[in-house]
């Protein structure tokens, strides 16, 4: 295993795995392609000895997997988060295939951390999840049957990824560093305090509102600088006179 | 499902599949992928629950995969075979890495029916299989840790083959056609027999030999009437009055 990969900056992360034979089967999918952190959000049998029968001795990435009781300590850190759908929802997200999902996530993981998150095996990805996404993949399937078991998603997703790392990728040096995960959190957060002070924000639908802010600057994919400027404002709001 | 793609002419072939698990999970695999064709070589449990839990929906794959006793049944009137195998071995044949090998079946299933033969979970393929491939395909995994489970490795690979299949490719109409399975076979048995009747044949490796002829031919990738040629010279030493 080559640490100085960009592979060794990507997180794979499932979310509310219900069956811990896949949690086993995914940790043995990505150890084959060289990826090495696995990120657990509350599954719900883990440890496991079905889970450590799939790993079919992967052991380490299995015992080495970080279980995290919510979404956001799974993504701490991270600059750049893509999530894996089957659906082909009516969504102000880009979704693209998941080849150039691949090339992007490795591109970025030439700089920081990355993550590419998976929902549960019945429902996905939840809006929360969507929520904090700046891209959506799909792997193009047979529209009449399109369901994929979880660990093969996994698997062609780290197959993907590895491909992606064989491609020589000039490291892409942003001109000014992105902002991070707590970062761009913490502004979501400031904004919308700041927007139900101003009584801008409708509670009767509050997160409808949040949402398409949050995929608004998620495509943009926040500067730090552009973070402190937009902080700058809310604050400034706050304090205006006005209102 | 559309059956004028190519891929409705490519055959997932899994040779003496020992858990009936992965012999479902390749079932929906290959279905999420839009593949049909499944064939089992000497499965050694099938049906079973295992098998159609794993498929998850899978079934009409799974009921309608033909079980074959031998080899020859299940490659009979292919023209193109591909092995996959996670050995890096010092063959002549080919080796390929996976997505230019999905990319010569889909040329080719424009024209014919063409195989890709996994072998068995723990041993891979047999040399008796290697023998009937024209090409091998190689996943590119981790070298410390390349042992993929054969259901994943049967999804990466309708994964890339479903790929292949959206490049618009120029049907490939070879200017000759292309000899089938048992035309080719049928020649080597000949050839065999000549061998042996003009003590060409070493009776000591007799096995080692043939396979080197049979590589050899399997590169070339024989036309319908190279064979008849090939055939005629071997009726023509018969006859010889030489020896």
């Amino acid at each position: 295993m080559n640490h100085e990969s960009p592979l060794a900056n990507i997180r794979v992360v499932l979310s509310h795995t219900t069956h811990p034979g896949n949690i086993g089967a995914a940790a043995r999918a990505i150890r084959t392609m060289g990826l090495v952190n696995l990120y657990l959000i509350n599954p719900r049998r883990f440890p496991d000895p079905e889970a450590t029968a799939r790993a079919a001795g992967a052991d380490e990435t299995l015992s080495h997997a970080k279980i995290c009781s919510g979404l956001d300590e799974a993504l701490a850190e991270t600059k750049f988060v893509v999530g894996l759908t089957a659906r082909k929802r009516d969504l102000s997200h880009d979704m693209v295939p998941l080849r150039e999902a691949a090339s992007q996530l490795v591109a970025e993981a030439a700089t920081g951390k990355v993550a590419v998150l998976f929902g549960a095996e019945m429902s996905g990805l939840s809006n929360a999840e969507l929520d904090r996404c700046h891209l959506l993949a799909n792997i193009a399937a047979d529209e009449s049957f399109s369901s994929l078991n979880l660990a093969a998603a996994v698997q062609v997703t780290a197959y993907e990824l590895r491909q992606a790392s064989f491609v020589a990728i000039p490291p892409q040096k942003p001109p000014f560093p992105l902002a991070d995960f707590e970062q761009v959190e913490a502004f979501y957060h400031h904004l919308e305090q700041v927007m139900y002070e101003t009584k801008f924000l409708d509670p009767a639908q509050p997160k409808r509102l949040m949402r398409r802010l949050r995929r608004l600057f998620a495509r943009a994919r926040l500067e730090k600088e552009e973070v402190n400027i937009l902080r700058g404002i809310l604050n400034a709001v706050r304090k205006s006179p006005i209102k």
